[in-house]
């Protein structure tokens, strides 16, 4: 009895030490691959140039479609192929005018730009005085005060926050909600201080959306630089006019589509795992950290499985996901297929936080599958990814979860993201090489492991 | 005796509860008045486009020196002072010129620089059949067949090691040592590789010595971008011929100083902290990252102690090294003068390694400061700071370890310094200001805690 049992744990032992040497090396020889021969970046700055931004129904979208469905074809993945989906259709129309009025200073030009899902101001555009909140509370207290006035919500990202996407989401209802907010009490439009960690010159899009049985007024953003302008101005002269114009206009529903590649497990095959970024991006610079980066990362984590000769057991999916950014419409439908069609996802995980360097992985809600994620952990350290404290996925991914998938968020480092984000200046030229190819290198090698060991 | 056993258990459990948080709120404090209220990027700014390149001698330098001064002293920190040291006095002289010159493809103009303490090529600059190798072996087994040729020094930085500064320790023996190596077999001059992560446009310069008792030979850099069309070209002509040209000239030693700031500790003021990072920078650049970035984030650790409030302990003392980049002067004397004055050094804390988002620490090599530097992870890993696992301090504050001083290195991420390091391209906005001021907090926290709790 005591012989056996020493003997199990020797087998045990042996075979533990077997498995991590093997996983070492197979983590290894992708990290080695990504950053001698990675495609990530070539792939990146071909979308980004010849293609660049790709809102949902837009001509830049389609041409995107196409793009993801040659590229890999060229690899040859086992299987590629498009999914249909419905998308929302808005159009920022011309250029935007923003000016700040002022008795003592004359007529100063701001950098302004319509949020996403916005309505025009019609052709002769709004003028009115303006009140500055910080917040709905402040809003509230104010009342019908506001009527006929533009509402100014200036309440920064709060720097303190180590993690900028905190910063984000303590100050982003004023993009998504303050239009219908400030017009319950009467305001003609909203102005939004943008949604970034810097003083910068240009304005942030995003989406917004309108409250139902509300007015619905414009909302448009404001430079952080020209909102820090605006607010000193009020507080010397109470009665500054601000004059704002755009031509936003929301069309009928467009056709568009997921596209998906996949590798087929050799030994589970129906036993799916996702990796996925959101093709789509905002209309005012190239969408490369958000999301071409997560695209391309997706892609070459079947590329580097490929390459290294890596035959996967369960079934391999990367999916561009269409519209994440003004309807999640192509997220939804991906999970309403699998469900329809009983595909059995066994996780899912995301990138769409820029492609910065990895820092780590969110990690599914589930207790088994989000322990057996952090006994991983000492594979990934080597490779700078130590953190694993946060739980959750991402936004197209999300509506999995309802399907028991385990999701899991790619982690790069925040804090230059939101310099750049749903601006003029998410372009290629911001994006590291290396930092975008430890990205997927990062991704492939989660991928490698979920595949390997699932996560029950 | 039981119940006094429980007494000292309970009083050392609540004294050890009260003081973690202590610590935390410390740290808190710290990372939030950076963040909000920081003014490292503000000084950095104004050093790099006022003063800018600041090579050992030059005016720049001595400009820098004045400014360090002025800036700590306008801080009202305890004491300021200056601390003379004689330096090398190398100046590149007018642009260089480096052309290839090819039977098939005629002249082509490549982008090349003097490396440090290169002499000049004289007036008519030197013309010569290009002989590649990859290592300091495959040149020796060339041998003698080199002589009156251009040894062109191609090994790459690795891409594969995660680390940048490995890869960059794997390769720089071309640049510091090529030359004489070359010289030995009768090599006219020295063409070497740029230390670069990246495939671009600019050459790296960076220190290079000439071996006792071996003819000089110029030593240049040439772009990686240009490395590789050389490489390319010979492979298809052996007789490919390169044109180089420099006017690099090595004057007498020139006076300059180190340039230092104190705040008088309350109960040990006999024990000194030092946090560091050197004044001079290569001539091409502004030396933001390397290392204007160190000489302000270790002005802004004193600053803001001042600004919470914060009496310090022991002796703490910003030092702007002078002269790491040729010579290491600085440092030296730094040390000389601790040692001769008996000054007790407790810990020297270098930035060094750009300005980018912070990773962590190289901890003290001895095992008690080590373990004691370790046991603050967990104060430190809600700030991004996790790595904490390599040993050794900086080139400035080296000379100090004989001293038994516990060095350590503020370890920022490391991927992007080498697109910079040593390049025209070193400047300003190149540096992410959130990044930068989360490194003058993590190594305020790190003196913060040395400064509670020493290394004993």
């Amino acid at each position: 009895m005591k012989q056996s049992v020493l003997f199990f744990l020797f087998i045990a032992t042996a075979f533990s030490a077997f498995s991590q040497a093997k996983d070492e090396a197979a983590i290894k020889q992708i990290f080695d691959e990504a950053l001698s021969k990675g495609k990530s970046y070539e792939m990146l700055y071909d979308l980004c140039t010849n293609i660049g931004p790709r809102l949902s129904g837009s001509p830049g979208a389609a041409a995107a479609v196409e793009w993801s469905r040659n590229v890999m074809e060229e690899f040859d993945f086992d299987s590629v192929w498009l999914q249909p989906v419905m998308v929302p259709h808005w159009i920022r129309g011309q250029k935007e005018t923003g000016r700040i009025i002022s008795r003592k200073q004359g007529t100063l030009s701001v950098n302004v730009c319509a949020l996403g899902g916005t309505i025009g101001t019609g052709p002769s555009g709004i003028a009115a005085g303006v009140v500055e909140v910080k917040s709905f509370e402040e809003l509230k207290a104010l009342g019908t005060t506001v009527k006929g006035k533009i509402v100014f919500f200036n309440r920064p990202m709060d720097p303190t926050k180590i993690n900028t996407f905190t910063a984000y989401s303590g100050a982003v209802e004023q993009r998504a909600n303050g239009a219908s907010e400030a017009a319950k009490y009467g305001a003609v439009a909203a102005l939004v201080r943008s949604m970034g960690s810097n003083l910068e010159d240009y304005p942030h899009t995003g989406s917004m959306r309108y409250a139902p049985n509300v007015v619905k007024i414009p909302a448009l953003a404001i430079s952080t630089r020209h909102a820090e302008v605006l607010s000193q101005l009020l507080k010397e002269e109470k009665d500054v006019q601000f004059f704002l114009q755009n031509h936003s206009v929301t069309l009928e529903d467009a056709p568009s589509f997921n596209v998906i590649g996949e590798i087929r497990g050799s030994e589970y095959p129906d036993e799916i795992i996702v990796v996925g970024g959101h093709l789509d991006s905002w209309d005012l610079g190239q969408g490369a950290h958000d999301d071409g980066a997560g695209c391309v990362q997706s892609i070459e984590v079947l590329r580097l499985f490929k390459q290294m000769g890596y035959k996967p057991k369960r079934t391999i999916r990367a999916v561009m996901f269409m519209n994440e950014e003004n309807g999640l419409r192509g997220g939804l439908k991906y999970a309403e297929l699998a469900a329809a069609n009983k595909e059995k996802h066994i996780a899912a995980i995301e990138s769409d936080r820029g492609g910065f360097v990895p820092r780590g992985f969110t990690v599914p809600t589930d207790a088994t599958a989000k322990a057996k994620v952090r006994s991983w952990k000492s594979l990934l350290e080597p490779y700078g990814l130590s953190d694993f404290t946060s739980e959750g996925g991402g936004a197209d991914i999300g509506p999995l979860a309802t399907q028991g998938v385990a999701l899991l968020g790619f982690l790069p480092d925040s804090q230059r993201y939101f310099n750049y984000h749903h601006t003029a200046e998410d372009t290629i030229d911001k994006v590291d090489k290396r930092e975008l190819e430890l990205g997927a290198a990062a991704m492939a090698a989660m991928v490698y492991l979920i595949d390997q060991y699932g996560l029950k």
